[in-house]
């Protein structure tokens, strides 16, 4: 891709109103446009990165036996009544009315309708387990929207729901669903603590969350130093230097951002929605249910949160929106950049060719504020040679023409 | 992947209320269920067609320089009411409030947001052209929807959006849009005819249709025996066996389906909301623009129209959801069949393997009903050998267990 022919030109300033690092450098950089609080546009570099978070997503759920649907997020108030959810989630769901009074309401998430999806066409046990998920967009009617992607009035969603006939088949894929999570952030190039939490509107049991540690995240966990033990301040009484309750460690307070969660839901909507199967004796059963959830568009907001320096983003490569940042910065050497550009495109390699007319200083900032993993410098300075450097800072160097591609290609190995 | 493990059983009856043939076939197949009328979720078998889809309408748009941008379905009121049509669109638009009062549309369609981005960074006459699309969901308070997957309260939509300095530059585009919206169709399976149509509440000028020609559809078109000429009647006034204004010959008159439309929107959107750049003079001129639209859930549910027979649905190869159904029907040959199972997933061919206990003739209806392009059928009457048929009837024959991932390539080439 030329850059000159990108939609999305770097901006100095920061968009008014935004507070938070990621809304910030990523608006800056070319990668959302804000519609207004909790709602933006991803622009042709963000969708890239958005589109390959999700795609991680899909491959460690179907890897987990996930098969993916796609639910409507338009949704009748009926089915919501079955489970008194429409009087308790009426404060951050969208309700209103459409032709002939019919009422309506956005899903904030999709329990009632795969419930009622599944109850039309489970008949025994032979038909469980069962394991589907989506990637959607969700709404919340939201008080508080000034983290970015962080947290949307629309944002995208992966929602994974699974079926039981025993709560030991439950528990055995809740603890294949942890290291698909931990594999998923992992990729992702986010660190992940499992941490103890409220089952919130969910479920009455405790639910867990993954939490990435940074200093910007919304949310509090309790970790011990020694052992495992992590807790959500919102269930946890602890204080910083308390002793942990599982091993006697000390534990330490860590302001930090959820990007999972899981839930066992137990029977709740099976219960209130009939959702029954006929065990090996013929008898009716309820459903066992499990949820798990992780937010694309949330976790790109909390890549850039925990990846970044004060010259910009610093995309881990699995989701840099191109794997190469081309940058041509003297005039003289303009054939060998295009004579390279062709080269990486005939091996498939994704790159951005920054052909504008503008300042070796101004290329070399932007590209430090886009963030692309590896930026493959061409000027005067190394004569007829190539500058690579990765924008982490890790790996740099100084390499032939003709080795370009190779080098390229042991990066992204 | 094991029929037995994929969700979505075959309906002996279709649901009731449904009407059309998409609807009472996409249902009874388990490729959708309905949650409400114009609102249906996809199971695994339907959201593996409809990502099909949208991934052929992907490439065509990107092959005439679109670039793939999401933006969000909610949208402020304030944005609607630059342009006017917050009151024009609320018989159509979902319009309801949220917390503070703010007043919110779900939108069904885009030029609001898109020229909003835009503006914000548009400057120079370098800027153009520009051509801008995304791939998401869309959302009408529809009067009557009762066609399936052809008219929906929520819908996926390709729309593209295209920005130019001139109206040759325009006219220029929008006869590259022309073929590339043929080559989608007719990847799709569908026969596509260009025909004039008003502009709705897009633009006063002409607009144009793409019309896939079925006696199920919605549409009435004009077509001419010996030219191209073909109107939709909503703007014709020739009966069937008319003289054809433009060559002479006679017209006739078909029930059809509109898959696909583009309009030229001229300076309308870039006037009401200040959309311009400086030309080579620095003047300030107004953005003239284009859009181009193609709901990937419609040609679904269109392709159904056109291909089915009394059986079922009868998928064109590009987008049926397996590339091979392989039938065991027949106990004996349980071994053979899962040789070839194993074999053709080596090769990376998509398999859907009917491994349930179930008669012969249950598993050949349900093939049938299902309609992926290519049935395998391993049982006593061929021996050792191996019977394969499309589902549209054209090619069939008796092959060697080792022949199969052979015949398999040749029939996807």
């Amino acid at each position: 891709m030329l850059q000159s022919k990108l939609f999305g030109k770097t901006l100095r300033e920061a968009p008014r109103g935004e507070v938070s690092n990621n809304a910030i450098l990523l608006s800056r950089a070319g990668y959302i446009d804000k519609l207004m609080a909790g709602a933006y546009s991803y622009l042709p570099l963000g969708y890239k990165v958005l589109a390959k978070i999700q795609q991680i997503v899909r491959e460690e759920m179907e890897a987990i036996g996930g098969q993916e649907i796609y639910m409507p997020a338009l949704q009748p108030k009926e089915l919501w009544q079955e489970t008194g959810r429409w009087e308790v989630l009426k404060e951050i769901m969208f309700q209103f009315k459409g032709r002939g009074d019919k009422e309506f309401g956005l899903a904030t998430t999709h329990e009632e309708v795969i419930v009622d999806i599944v109850r039309k066409r489970l008949t025994s046990y032979r038909d469980l387990p069962l394991h589907l998920f989506q990637i959607q967009d969700k709404f919340r009617n939201e008080p508080r929207a000034k983290s970015g992607l962080l947290r949307g009035r629309e944002f995208s969603m992966k929602d994974l729901y699974s079926f039981h006939a025993s709560q030991k088949d439950l528990e055995d894929y809740y603890q294949k669903a942890i290291p698909a999570y931990q594999k998923i952030f992992k990729r992702c190039g986010l660190q992940s603590i499992v941490t103890e939490a409220s089952g919130g509107v969910f479920t009455k049991e405790f639910s867990h969350e993954f939490q990435a540690p940074t200093p910007y995240g919304e949310d509090e966990i309790i970790t011990c130093e020694l052992c495992d033990f992590s807790q959500n301040t919102e269930i946890c009484k602890l204080k910083e230097g308390d002793k942990c309750p599982k091993c006697g460690g000390k534990v330490k307070l860590t302001k930090s951002i959820e990007v999972g969660n899981i839930f066992k839901l137990g029977c709740k909507y099976s219960a209130d929605m009939g959702l029954t199967y006929a065990d090996e004796s013929g008898k009716k059963q309820e459903v066992i249910m499990g949820c798990y959830g992780i937010g694309p568009s949330r976790v790109m907001g909390s890549v850039v949160e925990v990846h970044h320096d004060d010259k910009g983003i610093v995309w881990p490569k699995n989701l840099t929106p191109y794997h190469v940042h081309l940058l041509q910065i003297s005039d003289k050497r303009k054939k060998d950049a295009e004579k390279i550009y062709q080269d990486l495109i005939k091996q498939n390699i994704a790159v951005l060719y920054d052909d504008r007319e503008e300042s070796a200083g101004v290329k070399l900032n932007d590209a430090d504020l886009i963030g692309i993993n590896l930026q493959l410098i061409v000027g005067d300075k190394t004569k007829d040679k190539i500058e690579y450097r990765t924008r982490s800072g890790k790996d740099r160097g100084i390499i032939k023409m003709d080795e370009v591609v190779k080098a390229v290609e042991k990066i992204y190995h």
